[in-house]
């Protein structure tokens, strides 16, 4: 008899956007006139850049025709791509992380979930909180912790409220933590961590053999100085460090799909025994044997990311959301919520205030102003009474909804 | 401490490829002269067909304009791909599998590896031996058995034996198995099997609430009439089976990644109560939280495989194979080896005889002809004695290989 992995039965109700989706479906069909602007998930609008468009364009090309034509390409992703990253992205910042440390995929989302299959059982894992939903679900669904319990936490995962009340910077933990994910500039509070807070993460791994799986998604829209793009910034880390990063929203790769990873070859992690083990030597036993890397037209595509023309023209498209997420930022402040965010991230995260629980404050703005958002608490419990607004959106949305939001009584 | 997943421990040595492409390079090193043929890995090496590489482009293009750009695509995938494989890998040969029931994926690969996720810990799993290595190594990866022994088995999985004597079909093991990996048309003995074969699996299947893990990657090389394309050909096969299938060998997409899994919503695995649970939910809640879809382009290009002209091109494309592994066949046959597979996939499986191991006969052949096969050992302990020819090459250096061989002094 075919047993089911038991650990799905413990899954709260839908992923978020789902049920979001849902309650938008509904409003929508009750109410067939009513033009619904979507400021909710993180997905982005604007087309890929030319410059991107053309190297798509050459790699198919090459596809083709016999002499160019690609099979099964380089296990690690083709290295004209992983140099280009080791280079622009990390090089020229002063970071010394070589290609070979570079791993490319087809999602952040992907590899941040499939990470833990390299880490036993039984390290305890801490999460911030509110957090990206696709890591304590994937933590869940690998067996990880027990059942959810009344306050909304899962049993035997760490979660650590950010809010407010701490800059959205998490404490660390009194109990020992084995692994930990942090989100910076996060989502889904587009806040972000100065060098020194991250460094004293990096000082707790390095004492406690910890490992960090820094998920640098929206680093290219840090725009304020001092603000570290990768945790490799700051000393030590190659020793303590998983960086994630994406072309999703640095170059609206969402439908096109390539990522990266960072493994640095000096981390390591520890058999039973207490013996040392390369993390990158198992992640890439892992991807070797269960992945089999990236279409060759779309690592070509997000190599010309690096292109000076594309340089240029992915400024301008993140200029574009930052805007966005400016003008958000005002008006929400003038109607008086207290507003985080969206100075170096796509998402700006404001207090609900006014007595409303966040999925009331999504129903009546959907309803009332039919703008569509994303309720904090749907990011976990220390996110109730916020809200997120994305800013991929287009402009002229932005500010119609925007202006529907003011005349509305809070 | 963060503490490695041990179960990487107990895997024997790499994946088997990168052991042949070591000693390929080690052998080219000493012999810079040394033209090297290879026939080793199944990597395609035509270019993809026309109206393959049109559709592409016009995918591209889409990306380029915000009105048709594609953000997060629909999480099964584009449903204009999922219609078009309903339609013609089955509804058009009169089996009943609607376009829910299919997800699309980046790879077989990726799939078969990644499926075990929504099974439990305790299920008994058998496949068969020689296998495809990637199926045994993610079982490894995942804790599902114990260490290899002596015989090349690891504890806690069924091994099938598949060899001439049985004529490459397993025999039903005595012990109660949950879940069973099928490949056919066989990778790597590229064999068959018929109707009334498979039907003895589904029966037992029914009977004791078994899975069917059913790879079909090679289906489109079937040119005998009567052997089955897909399992759900056969009656029962929908409430037992998920079917994976792959553009890959179909289409030349080894380097362009798609591919697609079939889980009818009528098939059930089982929570410790006993209660049942559709599998079809847990994978779409995997696929949904841990992936995020094929890229835009692609799917558009996989599509136009079901184009008239995209089924007239990918025709010969396959044709040009298959008429590689006739040549292989009958060369082989010639020198006196007993020949296996090649009429209905694009491998020839030979029995090296001549007191050879495979491993003795991959290196004679690499050193005196200086052509690469793949050692039947490699897939497992029954593949001892065998060797695997694959049919995707060009066809000059099919019979130059060949010629090379007749000369040689088995």
């Amino acid at each position: 008899m075919a047993k089911i992995n038991e650990n799905y039965v413990k899954l709260q109700a839908g992923y978020l956007f789902p049920e979001i989706g849902r309650r938008v479906r509904e409003f929508q069909s009750n109410n067939p006139d009513a033009k619904i602007i979507k400021m909710g998930i993180g997905d982005v609008i604007l087309p890929l850049a030319p410059s991107v468009i053309q190297a798509f364009h050459e790699g198919v090309d090459e596809m083709s025709k016999q002499e160019t034509f690609k099979g099964y390409g380089p296990e690690q992703g083709y290295e004209f791509l992983r140099r280009a990253i080791s280079k622009n992205e990390y090089k020229d910042r002063n970071v010394n992380i070589s290609e070979d440390e570079v791993f490319i995929s087809d999602g952040a989302k992907c590899d941040t979930g499939n990470i833990l299959e390299i880490f036993g059982q039984k390290n305890v894992i801490a999460v911030q909180d509110p957090v990206y939903p696709v890591y304590v679900d994937t933590i869940v669904m690998a067996g990880r912790t027990g059942q959810i319990q009344k306050n909304g936490y899962y049993e035997n995962l760490i979660y650590m409220p950010c809010t407010a009340d701490n800059d959205f910077i998490p404490e660390i933990p009194s109990q020992k933590i084995d692994i930990v994910f942090l989100c910076y500039p996060n989502n889904p509070t587009g806040t972000t961590v100065s060098k020194s807070e991250l460094k004293k993460w990096i000082d707790y791994a390095l004492q406690n053999n910890t490992v960090i799986l820094y998920d640098a998604a929206y680093e290219a829209y840090i725009s304020e100085k001092d603000i570290p793009h990768s945790i490799y910034e700051i000393e030590g880390a190659k020793e303590v460090a998983i960086e994630f990063r994406s072309y999703s929203k640095t170059a609206g790769f969402t439908g096109t799909r390539c990522a990266y990873t960072v493994i640095p070859k000096t981390l390591k992690g520890y058999g039973p025994d207490g013996k040392e083990h390369s993390l990158h030597a198992l992640w890439y036993r892992r991807q070797s044997t269960k992945f089999n890397q990236v279409s060759y037209p779309v690592q070509k595509a997000a190599a010309a990311v690096y292109s000076s023309s594309g340089k240029n023209e992915i400024r301008k498209i993140i200029s574009y959301y930052m805007e966005n997420a400016q003008i958000m930022r005002e008006s929400m402040a003038k109607i008086g919520f207290d507003v985080y965010g969206g100075l170096n991230a796509p998402y700006v995260w404001i207090n609900s205030g006014k007595g409303l629980t966040s999925w009331e404050l999504f129903d009546k703005i959907l309803k009332e102003a039919h703008v569509v958002g994303t309720p904090g608490s749907g990011f976990g419990p220390s996110g109730e009474g916020y809200f997120r607004f994305s800013a991929f959106a287009a402009r002229e949305n932005v500010i119609e909804a925007m202006d529907r939001l003011k005349n509305l009584n809070f």
